[in-house]
């Protein structure tokens, strides 16, 4: 399992004293980020270089616990499946390494940069997700 | 059915040249600020003055077709389950009032603020949501 | 002068209770957006078509007054000095169209997206900016 | 002088593929937080526990480079100023620790919570903010 560390900024909070849903989200995209330059997938490179996009067509998140600022949580990511064309993340998030907060999942396709088509995963992108499957 | 009207802006998109799939939450979000002014519970008494939160415990979309900056999104939201203690939001994102882009859901419990714990949606919050269910 | 209307979302805040100041300089950006739309510049086909980017080389705010979720602001826009590769605006924001609830300013360069360097504003940009000025 | 590091991820960017200018403050204000916390003023107390805020009633920032996804920053933090009832923090944003992208400013003024005036910055903070001037 990949292991991502942050801490919820003030700016992750609302006017409600705690994390806003939304971020929990964008902490979840962090992971992902941090999971793909660990395999090599540097996001840059995905969005400058590569013939590909692997755009988010299903997300959800539950949440057990407030959680505030100064926080510091570790997002724990698995590949829970692999399709020809998709694959699914899933994400536990856990605070001070011990109890879970929050949950949840990404689903992300590939699409052809020029034809706007799904396409099969590049063979190198799914060799390397398999490592965290 | 509540219907809330926006514009992405350039803050919602991303790198990837579209919308921000954290952001499609927080538009979600937005709308559900204004349904709740609509019905005369607005977020700031919600906040400083009631004796109750209403946080998300869960939350989902799923993302149809690309959007960008400058794309005019018209937000209906319904109230899909009025349970005890909480209540079921979903949401349809039209763009240009036509086309779905994307839908949603966001499920709310009432917490008491003392307590920390669950209780029965208020009387005049149920009858409110009703109007939309 | 250009005036954008807006409402504090419980995303504009944090833990403080308050607006986030960073979401200051958003809520001007979303208001030069909206000068952009009316003068028939809209950010989309500036990003897409044009062969010149107008990034933003300083950015100030002053914060007056405490901003809650549901104030309603307009933000009044004015293009403050018109160069020759850069502009400056200038952000009065009012809440309830009435006090002044802070101030701001931008200054855009004029890039050329294939060069990367400074050139002049072009023309029919600047002939539309300085209907703001 | 305090250093911060982190990393420009895809939800800093914008459609336009680089950092979105705002967030350049709020990464600003990610390293004052980061700050607070090594003085022993996390930001969770300071909201939580004591009886003063310190709100942000001026920011500005220079933009010298473009900045991408990925990109390792690392934010030095000084005081530039300590006043009876206000500080300033300067901001050095370095990319891969050598170039200058950025530069900014926040200054910070200690308001009473109970009455919402003024008042002296309290001599702990003081004595704390001091190392770092």
């Amino acid at each position: 399992m990949f292991t991502y560390q942050t801490t919820i900024k003030l700016h992750d909070t609302d006017a409600a004293g705690l994390l806003f849903f939304s971020n929990q989200f964008t902490i979840m995209h962090d992971s992902y980020e941090a999971l793909l330059g660990k395999l090599r997938f540097p996001f840059a490179s995905l969005i400058r270089k590569k013939d590909y996009f692997l755009p988010i067509v299903h997300a959800e998140s539950d949440y057990r616990s407030s959680l505030f600022v100064g926080d510091r949580l570790s997002v724990g990511v698995t590949v829970e499946h692999l399709g020809i064309t998709s694959f699914t993340l899933a994400y536990t998030i856990k605070k001070d390494k011990r109890r879970i907060v929050g949950v949840g999942k990404t689903i992300h396709v590939a699409i052809d940069k020029k034809s706007h088509t799904k396409i099969p995963l590049p063979d190198n992108l799914r060799r390397a997700l398999r490592r965290f499957s």
